[in-house]
């Protein structure tokens, strides 16, 4: 270590030395010893540094276009940001995920990443900044208060793209399973009390209709993401940024992302919002939420497998227990719970660090970012390990699902119409204290002659997937 | 008590007495008993109340329609529907907002206070159910599990609309203070630190902005819940719902309560799902956490008088302190703080309501119902103070501002393209230390010449109300 | 209303009327004015106000004893706080519990009704400040920043006091059930799969114990509430207090509560921490999510009636649908459910309120105060009907309970130290698959002789009731 | 990757090959294509590896005392469990975090890299479990559900205390300051406005108390994890553990970690409660919500430099803006926010988690764990760098401080109890208005002689540091 070659940097506190051969500066050297938070580098958030760099070419073209910026060194810089998106350098972005300063540590991470290696390009030494450098030049025109908002949009949006491609598997995934279950009648409950039949691919069905629902949600709720405050500088009032930037920089990077980015239409409110976060988090824990409610149904249904409900089986996809041998247990639907409860807790603390933005700029949008993107990204495993190692694996257990509804006193419901809602309940009292059948009951009792009341109780009737008998009506 | 006469009614567990002259019944008693939680009853909620009864006299009119209810009965239940819709009988919706059972006391008073007002204008006995039955006709084709998701949404719609409303008045108050203040110039903050300057104009501007965003998000969010399961019955198989009820009793029910109501598109999905009303929570959250972070800024830049900021004056509206004479608090701002508090509080409640739904219903749609309900309410209540109480009599102190500005460090900022990050950086850190200003220590150095100096700190210049001078071109 | 005789009253705002027969004045008045959030006035947190009045009475005797109050103002303010104690006057509490001002509105509005109930008592007018002074007397020594916490605290401390006496009910109604089904054989289950025997007496039992820990538990948080911070005035520094007057004041209310209240080491420190109510909420909510998970379980277990788990009979309390005839709903622990929740949002609600505190002052007491009371309250009575109308009448289905242990492959693991975790886990395997009982294959391999196999199997042995044979030891 | 020689193992599920080189098995495979969610392996959490080791030693120490395991197979099994404490084979812990299961994969993981090395240890193949199985001779007497629960228990334990550490150099940090600055007088504030006098010594004092309350909080909830629940194996009925079992195993590893561990009284219900994590995580969070306080309170005392409090100066520990010269801002609180909103949220997530487990067992230990054990990691982190590079560098701004004192309108409170409120009030309104000084204006009215008022603003006296001047009793 002690031989380790090193060069000198400055900043505003003083003289320091970093390694000679890293691309990062004293700025991120600072970062590294104040923010010894997490151990997690944002080195692990590839989606932010791929769009820091984006972010960063946008900014240097626009530059270059206005004037302010040279042919060789916006090259440079340019090159530079174009190797960090193809994936280089990325073990450079060293600046803890959680940090002070509004993200202006990793703000000058990427600066003086893309300065070196641009000096290195040009066939300099790393640390020449006098030629190129960190704030000057690649910062030219920005501010972090305008950079980080407008990056962590970016990856965002790329991991909620991400996990809507995921979401589409879990939907088709239901979708196939609501197929093949069509015809399973079974009992439906409600309150978790037995209520009236329906069919097992009914239930499936919801399933993949809610992820289609939720997809669209977050659709639209990404669609905020796109309006972006490059060019606001530090509050938003363009400080330092030259006529025509705005408009420049966004378009630039709307081409480089392939994203139909726009800048927002007050750069001032723009800069201390974090509606937009608070939007899609919301919208993430509402995702997160049915997810969770839906994996509590799967884990119910395959309990047993003997003294649960045991209607349908997860398949096994690993020894359920250390102890109890051939015990298999719903440990797919388990993971996505928690990871649900994760993103409801990730939702507070957004919100918490959205509450504390003050006058011009929200100085918590780190964490923000952070528990984001760990929700969306934790979230999109655990859907795709849902979808390929549970649901695409269940298996029905018909026999046994038929028996039920055979055997339930929620049939006596579907009598309602013809023989009352008094007489009816005589009926389920009777089922429930003789232990007997309600259609045994109903015929004792001469309430309906055998062939209405088959008529009536005929599966798919009874699930909705047939015409009903018409009830008397009044004139009857 | 001991002499008041009472009626005889009977349930699935026996026979009750209940007073002779109340409109509710047996069921309604037994939630008494059962749910004595909050002593708030669900008349406190008057558009629930509204709603439910709309929602019947829908269901009866789709019921007359059908051929399932007779002219005559269907006239009372109209009839004694209207009048509650109309205000009457409210005091007789005695059950707990906080209830189990998934709103099935709600349902059941409903159907107890209309059976029996039905009865009345019949000119029969209050509980003479043999003839006009809470069950058996005004409940008749519906379940607790349609009737109750629907009112609900309907009560929430209608209390989201109202605080719409009261937004758009707080944002028009921030719109006129912006404009009042359009030429007060002020130093922006990033981080509670000095930043560079802009007008106070342009601060208030932003707070009507963000309630203008909201409000958008809002009436996207409000729209969700337009569609209804009514005519799912138990569990959404339609069973006991004649044919073509499901159609005309929504088109009923939205001709009714003039709103834009449509079926879902699969009643199973709708029956169980939660997800309109998380999404609600989350936007009104989203409300909140915003509005609660406007406040927080009033609070500070009216922090003082004289060792605080100090910048504006929110009007005195009531004595400060027991203690401390003359003393003046931000009251408003703090009780809507304090509101929205309780909303981000509540979304935590709705979120595990939701997600604690099992199989095909959630039977804890009441909370829900309420948590939403309430704060709607409040947080309307609190937005109308806020406008009215404080926004509206808002002053500046103009001098101080301008003041603030002038002595500024931040003003160093805009030296930046003329004269470079380093250079600008020595300035400030030798005018902090010294005390002087910037435009004083730019002079000394011969950074700039005075006429170029002034032109770049031109006020307007600054707040971005004016073009500002060229920077250095990369060919000069 | 016009003809109304009212009384002119003044404040800093400057003059206002108010209904001459009110004991509130214009303090209260401007804070109807300014609060009208919730609905709910004080007067409806009936231990607030008696708290309010006690710490009026001890303030008023430690004047009284330090020589600043003379024997008639004493004499008359001591009377009227008793009064007020006794619970006379409470509906002249009337500003909303949701309330700006850090409580200075709820201080004030128990000065006025005090001083003019005093002076009425004097024989004189109300409004008569001139001899008898809601601040300059009633509220002498003190500020709202040191009675309020005071006040909010005790009223905190009776709550609690009154939900752990709930809590022994539902303590000792688990633990007669324990004792009633200490011999009834079940199948214990982990992640909803089939694991191994126990006893439903054993599975009640940990809920009696459960609660016994909680109750250990928010009794410890209760005590931290003692430490009270009167005399402390505005910001802790004693201004305007007396010397002794702390001292005097806190054991004339301990006296008259009968509390063990204690002076806070550091008044500074005290006036502005919310720890203690935090801590509170916390532990509440602990409460609160054990008692919801204990809820889900007893919902779960008597799931059915024949689709179900159908384990245990819950009491049938009301009807449970409006549609499903004889249909039983388990609507109390449902009920509790929902309380739960409401406690969970609480807690984020007092974070988020004690986390926004600045500098001297929590402002947002006030919030903390309500959200606390109010899920004490209602979580008192959400316990005390399930005790009463949930779990005294549980019963049990002994029958079944006994099958599913004989027909369990849970069995298995009880064998794994006399045949080994691979060939237990053979024999399950092939259970599963053939739906053949575990003992019948465990002989059909010869892997135990059926003596043994039964002494194994015996179901005392297996729920831990009686000693097990021995494993056989290494050097076997 | 081809030509990696492998070894074949086996499980419940079928064959599979692992990298021979490796020492976890089929088990940990299994769990490493089901749960690839966070990739964060346990290994990240070297408490929970030295605890899970821990666990199987004293397992193992007593199955060889009770005879159930040989000399040979204990030592191995012992010595390499030794080496994994010393942090040995940390890397070999693959599982993720957050995995399903109820931490049968975390469990599994363990059992297979001891089992592994022991077989290496006696010079034997990795995977010749004929010789020595990972469940059936390191996993003996034991089941999952009661070695994680004890091995994350004693893993919060130690980060407990090591965060205890850190609040205590945090707490002395500030006790410091509160000496350095015992002199320097200020304006104390409520609701942000300039309320009465103190001194900046007892400001932060405050803190340095708060701290310290907190440590005796978090240092009681942790002595509830030290009831652990080793040897109730599978639901707490001791299946499979001998008897001797339990007392034996616990006072082993109370030994070996040098904890005082005790074995809870029910062990039914203590391997199903999760009331201690929950405890820990609010008191947790109650830490969070003071500490988040504290450092909103440390930002605003230091905004400015010109238009801000400037109170008092935070050290510079980095450059503060990549466009604003100069500016410095307070980075070290700012993360210190970010990581309590963490906390905040980790605390919803526990609280669901805790709620969701059913019956006998809680499967979503493993979130509750890695919640638990990352923030109070990161708060530890975040403490130490508040304490090093903020608290102990700040500096004061006496002279302004002395000034604003002496030119604020909270002087007048003082005044009180010798020339009454209502007086004081008038002061106040005009001194508002004309901009005066309190004492001059006092003069001019003639409401006190020149050394009276004097004496009574004397700087000790209003911070309640000397003896006050005696108010007029009654009798004068």
């Amino acid at each position: 270590m002690d031989d380790q070659p090193m060069r000198q940097e400055h900043d505003l506190i003083g003289d320091r030395e970093v390694p000679a051969d890293v691309y990062w500066g004293v700025h991120s050297l600072r970062a590294l010893e104040n923010f010894p938070i997490t151990g997690i580098p944002i080195a692990q958030s590839p989606y932010l540094v791929e769009a820091l760099a984006a972010v960063k070419e946008a900014a240097a073209t626009a530059n270059h276009e206005l004037g302010l910026l040279d042919d060789e060194r916006f090259r440079a810089i340019r090159d530079a940001c174009e190797e960090i998106r193809g994936g280089a350098l990325t073990d450079q972005f060293v600046v803890d995920v959680i940090q002070g300063g509004a993200g202006t540590s990793t703000n000058m991470n990427a600066n003086e990443v893309i300065a070196n290696r641009a000096l290195e390009l040009l066939g300099r030494e790393k640390g020449d900044y006098a030629y190129l450098h960190p704030n000057e030049h690649v910062n030219l025109s920005q501010s972090t208060n305008d950079v980080y908002p407008t990056a962590i949009k970016i990856a965002v949006i790329l991991a909620t793209k991400s996990l809507l491609e995921a979401m589409e598997v879990l939907e088709e995934s239901f979708a196939r399973k609501a197929t093949e279950f069509h015809d399973v009648l079974k009992m439906g409950r409600t309150q978790l009390q037995d209520a009236v039949p329906m069919t097992l691919g009914q239930e499936f069905r919801t399933y993949s209709l809610m992820i289609a629902e939720d997809r669209a949600r977050l659709s639209e709720a990404v669609m905020l993401l796109h309006e972006i405050n490059l060019g606001a500088t530090a509050i938003g009032t363009q400080l330092n940024a030259p006529a025509g930037y705005v408009q420049s920089a966004c378009s630039h990077l709307a081409e480089i992302t392939n994203l139909p980015l726009v800048p927002a239409i007050d750069l001032i409110e723009a800069t201390q919002d974090c509606g937009a976060f608070v939007q899609l988090s919301g919208t993430l824990k509402r995702v997160a939420v049915k997810l969770s409610k839906m994996c509590n149904d799967l884990r119910l249904l395959s309990s047993g497998p003997r003294a649960g409900l045991n209607e349908i089986n997860l398949p096994a996809v690993q020894a359920g227990s250390s102890i109890m041998p051939g015990k298999v247990n719903p440990v797919i639907p388990e993971v996505v719970n928690q990871v649900a409860f994760q993103i409801i807790g990730h939702d507070v603390t957004v919100s918490m660090a959205a509450e504390s933005g003050q006058l011009q700029l929200n100085a918590f949008e780190p964490v923000i970012c952070y528990s984001l993107s760990a929700g969306l990204a934790r979230l999109r495993e655990a859907i795709l390990v849902l979808a390929r190692r549970c649901v695409d694996g269940i298996t029905a257990n018909r026999e046994l699902l038929r028996a039920e509804v055979a055997n339930s006193i929620g049939l006596v419901t579907a009598l309602n119409p013809y023989i009352g809602y008094q007489a009816a309940t005589e009926v389920a009292k009777e089922a429930l204290a003789s232990g007997r059948g309600v259609a045994e009951l109903v015929l004792e009792r001469g309430l309906l002659p055998p062939e209405r009341l088959e008529e009536i109780l005929r599966p798919e009737s009874l699930a909705n997937l047939a015409p009903r008998p018409e009830p008397p009506h009044v004139d009857e």
